[in-house]
């Protein structure tokens, strides 16, 4: 079994800004992190993390039939891309919508998501731990369906 | 440390009810495997049920200095009940919300929450799983406050 | 073949006060009068009204497998209360929605209802007539369904 | 007593489509045991339809003094015509506004209605029975005032 | 003369949380000092707390003949009650809506009240002083009526 | 201690026109009977009124220093002045919003007010009353901070 | 010289309902005098009435290169019909809209009008005399452009 | 009979700017010729300009007892100034509004008047004719009540 | 095969109107064009306008079980008419909405239609071009289905 | 004469996904089909596609004058993309805006559109036949611009 | 050349309140140093500054023919006055709307602004630097027209 | 000290469309323009442009600690992009926002801004002279800070 665990614009910078709020953890320490907690559980996993909305659309559309489950903190274009909302709904592949911080308590304009409808769940607001449970739900999600 | 979890109105019914849907877990089922869980992690685990508002706001009350985490899967409160919003407020008790389902892919109202912006987190959608989800994010939020 | 009449909050004071609008029908009085005329169609009415959201739910919840109709006259809670609607959802049971008054002609707020698009018919402004029109229209949904 | 029935555009075919969800009684049918019904009660039943909306107009200006009370399903009409509106606050004519289906349960623009708030009562979703409780409805409501 | 004091959900709790801001005085220390104001008035006071919204409803109910004005800090109901509105108007008694903070400075949705507009009067943001202030002005407002 | 009592347009013509509503007390009244009361609390009273709201920053902006606390029945103002907020705001003195009619059962666009949210506190609808108990209010404001 | 005066749904009735609010004169009478008023400008009226939005489109449709101006009542229609806009603006014929109520004292729905914006005047609220108003502002307007 | 002609902000530069559209007629003109046509019908007419709020807030407050109706073209204040709507509801005197302009072919922010409502009537449009037809319709409203 | 080619309201007037917009072509040379153009197709062109909403649903509803397929310029009725959307939906004949101009680059008004979400596709802005690319889009509509 | 044909994010997909509902054609497949017909009417096809916003406009800013006509179906990006926007009124290039299935009865969101009002014409719903018929749509604008 | 700079309401107490924040600058430092600027730019500027919106509006209206360039900062009235904005568009003076502080980071009511829309330009945040900014845009805009 | 210089989506064509509206000078023009206006007052300005919304993202990022403050002319982006608004939030160097045109005075889209209300000042609406006065701007501003 194989999952996808895609971060979405400045995700790239976790760890080496305000490390007082995010904690001293970068992207790199998360997704190892989160590599080996897969491999506990015998599941193959593979991180993206692009600022770039084509790019994510381009991973999302090859993955198709490789992967078969998807970890998404799209970052700002949870707001904004229907692009990737649509890339996610042709590709049939189950995916959980995750944030770091609680996004319902921050600008008026982030509480609107264009993935939330389709995912099978969400996270948010558990910090870096968000990623941790994400992917813990989509694993029970998987084995019960 | 103690834990509570709180269930709002029709939750009592969960698992005796189109089994289908929403698996055939009994509440009770529910609460024993979440007790076993947290007592794995040296957690006391206490669990509440109510369908009437009060009943939920005079229990938030008495938990002050006792517990020192709330679950709270509010059910259709999460959309009505400015009162146990201010219980919680008023607590200083962190908690987190949860959902069975995906209230965002319900009908309009369920979007809103009086709850969610004060939370420390919210998980929806994974089924029964975001019982355990939730426990095991607020496990990790005490741990690292 | 039995009916449950639910009666909400202020309710219970029908005929005490302002007679000169509501006429000088005590709740009871209506009660008995549909009583009798759901005895004529063999048909056993049991009536509840209560204040409490909650007892309201959960009276509806005991109603499964006992009762086949439900009449609600849910008052101020039909704009506010989405547990009892998540109640009568959950039950399965067919009901029909009534208010003495047209509640179209009132306060902006008394138009949106948390019960009507789930109700399978509504009767508004025919006064305490509304009950029996209302008892009449689940007769007629039952023998036809 | 006199009462006038009104049905608006469309209404001329029922019971000649869609049986399986209407049933098979056309408009015909339904006037004809609304008018024995009526007559069980000493009450003399005018039937009218029209696609028209001016028609529909004409005939409530003509209705003043002749008729004691209306029943309309005023069908797409109810949501767009000011013009009946005004044509029935200016004939003084109590009516009662009547709907098949459950209005409220359909398109977000048929929960607004031109007539509902200067309508006696309104009854919407008890199948054809919406005519024989909204006859009955008027006839109550006749005999109180 | 009898007056009633009614205040709402989590209300109970004042003076025994962020005595920082509220003071330290106890809703029953306000409750007493009140009451010793009301007789130099010679008022009698009754005073009444409660969580739940269908307590509140029953009080109000029962106030009917017996109490010839009402102070109500609804707390969060304020914003979510009907019912209480109802049983407000039902009893025809006069009441004032008061509030120790300035809601019109917190969260949007404290800005509308289900209240206010039936209230003789609205006294916000004095802090525990509200209460005097508004007992005032329902004695001012009870001599001059 | 000085406090300046500040009326705005309109509110010149108390007592002379519809006495049957707002009572004969002229404005010259009040402002007696307030000066009075003050008084007795050694406080130094100042009234303004002005139908300019020019008029009426200028007086705000000269009270800096010199005044301690501003009651601020601002009449239509009320709901179009920014200038009035910016300078209330700009001279840091606290003030009591008044109204003598119950500003939230009246017009739609009186629900909005440009003060409301700085004010320390708001009074209204306790008629010629609510000046008294603003200046009580704020009385015990200024003794408490 | 020819002037068009278009009167729509209900306005037939003027003078034979609630004379004492709209005055004894007949929609005939008003037609009479102002044909008289109009010959004494050597003006040529036509008088038009119609509760049927398609012949009103169609009278304006045949008053091309006949008619110089309009005068139109559209009564209801004033709110719902963008076909009488279409009509009236495809003729290129100068129009003033006029009504004998003042619309923006009445129901919210009828502030909005479809054809106000295009009209170049508009007269609301002088009784029937807005009809010589507006037949005086039509001449006012033709001789001046 | 003393009838007082009200102009607001900038409407002292009529005719001395873009005479090619709104004519070369000063204001001073127009309000010669309508004194003219006022004496022609035995009315006494004051005409007042300003381009301060509170000046025509005063006007109308000393004009009670002195005019029997009022003619205002309020200019911007019209969409802004709850203080003038104030006065003229506070003064009792029958006021039609006028603007030269179709107001509702402008700005979105134009549509909205704090006056309309509480008018006898509106005109607007005709240019500087809107004037005389305003007299016009006062005096017949004068006549007629 | 058939099909129905229908014009609402204004349409007869095309191309003896500003010519320099529209061109010169009237309805009739536009009727005749299409069907020669459905000949060659081996289809059977019925066209029909009317200005009058009526006689467009009887047009319709008289086309059950003979037509196959609709073209429909609805004019000023797409937006208004729901009357119109019943009969189409009711008649189950699949359909086009067309239209010479864009529509959405117009009046606000005219961006909501009551047939599009109905129809199998929409076709505006290409003149009278529209009409020949409508009817080529329902036969390959109807070959394919 | 060369015209472009574009297609935004998810359509070079087309064909391999939900055969059942697109039918089996690949965007590939789709293009030749299209060129052939173009090089009928002696006019050259380009073809485009990207998941990439700033491709887009790249592309669209390459083909000023090389380019005529601009067939575009900017998928997801239709809602979103003020840029692509930008760049086609930038270009001055004539474009038609289309889309396979009906944007009218999906989500809301997609019923916004930055491109229609600067598009000549839009096209949507007719499946795959909607690219043959934008074509055809504007070859015949260019042939008549 | 010449200049009017124009401070509106509680403008005039820059330097004197909050010099942590805005500086020790007063309006009279600010004005000497604007002029010295302008001076050495062959500028005549003339600064005004006033809490009365008609005042404003009497010194544009005075500026005709004489001011070749305004720089306005209207504070508060930037958001209400559309007296000063029809005097603004009156005098066909181009001006620069500025504002010290960021108005689009404050409350929701400061982005709302009757003036930019028809400025040449505005500038907002720079501190007092945004009068020099202003005066510099204003400069060259006249240069380059 | 460092400053960039950042341009959005299509205004890598400044200069070479619409000159009679934008000038002749190209973006390379303006470029120069100001870094030779940069080194008179010893700064480094670095320019870039991209139409790809990641592209700008990763130059933001790549900015920190070597960029002392950014101008970003984020054209369409401004309204669409939480991503750069993330990236330049996250950056920590303070930047100065900027339009050539008046975006106020265009369509309603464009007044939103996904970057205003965290910019230090927005220039809006002086042609090139934008570019000049938001160097200026943000020179003062790291003067002063």
């Amino acid at each position: 079994m194989k999952i996808l665990l895609i971060n979405g614009p400045n995700l790239n910078l976790l760890g080496t800004r305000e490390p007082e709020i995010y904690g001293k953890k970068t992207l790199d320490d998360i997704e190892k992190e989160l590599t080996k907690f897969a491999q506990q559980n015998n599941i193959n996993l593979e991180c993206f993390q692009s600022n770039h909305e084509g790019e994510i659309v381009d991973k999302i559309q090859d993955s198709v039939s490789i992967i078969q489950g998807i970890l998404i903190n799209a970052g700002a274009f949870t707001h904004t891309s229907i692009s990737i909302r649509d890339a996610l709904i042709g590709s049939k592949i189950p995916f959980v919508e995750l944030h770091i911080s609680n996004i319902f308590s921050r600008e008026e304009f982030r509480k609107e998501s264009f993935l939330t409808d389709k995912a099978i769940g969400i996270i948010s607001g558990f910090g870096i731990s968000s990623y941790s449970l994400a992917l813990d739900g989509i694993i029970k999600y998987l084995q019960n369906n």
